[in-house]
C-alpha cells in the first residue's frame, strides 16, 4: 500500500515551477516543469499548476493516494500562507493555500523556498546527517535556509534566511527590495549580468560579450565566455567570488556551521565560480572557523530539493499514516 | 529547603568579572564584582576566583547548599570547556573546566557570554516570553546571542553568534581579529573610541576631546562629551548608529526576530546613540521587517543578565532537583 501513496510537493520559482510526485523513499513518481507565467496574474498561476497536477494524477494507475501537497515559493510565510510582495513574480500579496483549496482537496503546506531545500538536503542531499549547516540558493534571485540543531530556523514570522538581502556592499548596487549592496545585486544570475556591465564600463579590455544586444547579456553567457578564456569574464566570476565570500564568512560567524551548502543555477558556472569562491572564502573566514568549514554543492537539478523538502515540510504539518513516520527523514 | 538551595554564576568579562549566587527564583543571594586581572595568566584568575567564591560561601549559612556552577565567557565553547584564543584576555587556549575542578567540588558548565546573556534576559529579563530574538552586547568587545523558537542557537562547535566578527564596513578598519570591517572595530567601547580620533583627524571642528591624554580617551568621555552637547562627540554616536544599524538590520533579515535585545556597557549611552540607533534602523530594515522588530535594553547591570544565564545553562547541564525543574525557567 505504502508505494501507491505519495505527497506532491511544488517549488515556484521565478523562472521555472517544478512539481514532484514524490514516494515515501523520497523517490520522484512522476514530475513535470514548466515556465513560471507571472504577467497573467497569480489566479491564472494557480489555476494552470492544479490542471497540470490533476493531468499528472490522471496518468498515475487508480489505486495511488495523495497524501497532501507542500509548496515551496519565494518570500512565503507559513504561518500565514501568503506570498509577501515576492519581487521576482511581480505579484502583490498572495494566499497560496487558500487560492489552491479552491481547485484541489487536499491538505496544503507551504514554506519558503530556500527553506525547503535546505529541508530536501538535509533529507535527502548533499547535507543528509548534517545538523547545522547554512544552503544558499544562487539563482534568479538569492535565498538561504538554516539548520540549526537539526531543526529548520524559520524565524518570529516564518520569514528567516533572508540571505539575499544582506549587505554584501556598503553603499553599493541598488536592490530589487529598495536596499543597496544586498548580496542579491552581485551574486544572483542577475547581479552577475549587472557585474559584467560594470566592468564593460570599467576596464578597456575587448571582451566576445561587446557583441551581445544589451538585452540579450545573461549570467550563462557570460559564464560561457569565462569558460572559453575571456578575461573580463573570468574576471566577473572572480569578483562575484570576492563579494560572495565574505557574505558566507558573516553567515559562518553566525551560525558556526559544519558546511555552507550552494544551489541554484549560478552554482552550474562550477569551478569559474567556486575555485575562487572556496578560496576567498577560506581567507574570509574568522580564525576560529578556518579550515572547519566546507562549501558543498547540491546535486539536485533546479528545483528537486525544494520539492523534496516541500513534501517533507508537508510531513511535519500533517497526520501521516504510521510506516511514514518511520520510513521517511521527515 | 529549596530556600537554602543555589546556583553559582559567573561572567568572566574582559574588564570585570562578575560572581552572583543565584537562588531558584533567579534573585542574587550574593554578589561580587571585580577587574578581571588577565596579565598573571589563567592560572592566576582561576585562582582568585576559586578563592572569592569560598569567600562568598563562608559567609552564607552553613546548611546552603551549591548544586553547581555556570561560567559565561568570551569565545568559549561548550562542547570542549576550552576558552579559544580570547582577544579581549590575552590568553592562549583556556581549558575553564579542568581548571576549576582543580579548586572546586561543583558541576561546571561554561557558555559564550553573550549566550548567556540572551538565556539569561528570556529567563527573567527583558526577553521574558520572547521566543525569537537576537541579544547583542556592546562592551569591550561585541557579541550575540541568538534565540530561535525558544532555544540558544549554539552552532555545530558551540561558537555561533559572532555578530562582532560580522562585516559591518567594507575594507573597514582592522580589528583585534585580524580581519577588516567588524562590526566590534566600529560599535564596541574601542570602536567608538576609533571613531572619536578618526573623526578628529577628519573634521575641524574644535572638541573638549582635544583636552583628552590620546591614551586616556575611552567611549565613555566621548559619552559625557557628547551629553555637553560636544558636537564631534556627537556626530561620533551618530556614526556609530548608522553603522551598528546596517547589521543589525542584517541579522534581521537573517533571524525574522521577534526583537533586538541590546546590552553591555556602550548602551549606557542611552539616547545619544539609542535615538539615531533606532531611526536609522528602521529605514535600513528590509520592507517586509518594517515597524516589527523593536530594539529592546537590557535592564541589567553589568554582567549581571550573562550570570543568570549561566546558572540557567548549568540547569540545562546536570541532574537537578525536582522542585527546580518546576519552578526555574531553565
Amino acid at each position: 500500500m505504502e508505494n501507491r501513496e505519495f505527497t506532491v510537493g511544488v517549488d515556484l520559482g521565478g523562472t521555472n515551477t517544478v512539481i514532484g510526485f514524490v514516494n515515501i523513499h523520497g523517490d520522484f513518481i512522476a514530475e513535470v516543469s514548466f515556465a513560471t507565467q507571472t504577467k497573467a496574474g497569480p489566479g491564472k498561476f494557480v489555476e494552470g499548476l492544479a490542471r497540470r497536477i490533476k493531468e499528472m494524477q490522471d496518468k498515475l494507475p487508480d489505486d495511488c493516494e495523495c497524501l497532501g501537497m507542500g509548496i515551496a515559493a519565494p518570500h512565503v510565510s507559513y504561518t500565514t500562507g501568503k506570498i509577501v510582495a515576492p519581487a521576482n513574480l511581480g505579484w502583490g500579496e498572495v494566499n497560496l493555500i487558500s487560492m489552491l483549496s479552491d481547485h484541489l482537496d487536499l491538505p496544503i503546506a507551504v514554506l519558503n523556498d530556500a527553506n525547503a531545500a535546505a529541508l530536501g538536503e538535509m533529507g535527502y542531499g548533499v547535507a543528509k546527517g548534517l545538523r547545522d549547516f547554512v544552503l544558499i540558493t544562487l539563482g534568479t534571485g538569492i535565498g538561504s535556509g538554516i539548520i540549526a540543531n537539526g531543526q529548520l530556523l524559520v524565524g518570529a514570522r516564518g520569514l528567516a534566511g533572508e540571505f539575499g538581502h544582506m549587505t554584501a556592499v556598503c553603499d553599493g548596487r541598488e536592490c530589487g527590495c529598495g536596499r543597496r549592496g544586498c548580496v542579491e545585486a552581485y551574486a544572483s544570475a542577475q547581479g552577475i549580468t549587472r557585474s559584467a556591465l560594470e566592468l564593460m564600463s570599467d576596464i578597456k579590455t575587448s571582451t566576445v560579450l561587446e557583441r551581445e544586444k544589451f538585452s540579450d547579456l545573461t549570467s550563462e553567457k557570460v559564464f560561457m565566455a569565462a569558460q572559453k578564456g575571456d578575461s573580463l569574464a573570468r574576471e566577473v566570476f572572480e569578483k562575484t567570488a570576492l563579494i560572495l565570500c565574505g557574505s558566507l564568512a558573516d553567515m559562518a560567524a553566525c551560525f558556526d556551521p559544519e558546511a555552507i551548502v550552494l544551489s541554484g543555477g549560478v552554482v552550474r558556472a562550477g569551478n569559474t565560480l567556486l575555485k575562487p569562491l572556496r578560496k576567498h572564502f577560506e581567507e574570509s573566514l574568522l580564525h576560529i572557523f578556518k579550515g572547519q568549514i566546507p562549501i558543498l554543492i547540491s546535486k539536485y537539478p533546479e528545483g528537486q530539493a525544494a520539492v523534496l523538502g516541500a513534501t517533507l515540510w508537508l510531513q511535519q504539518s500533517i497526520e501521516l499514516p504510521e510506516h511514514w513516520k518511520t520510513n521517511s527523514p521527515g
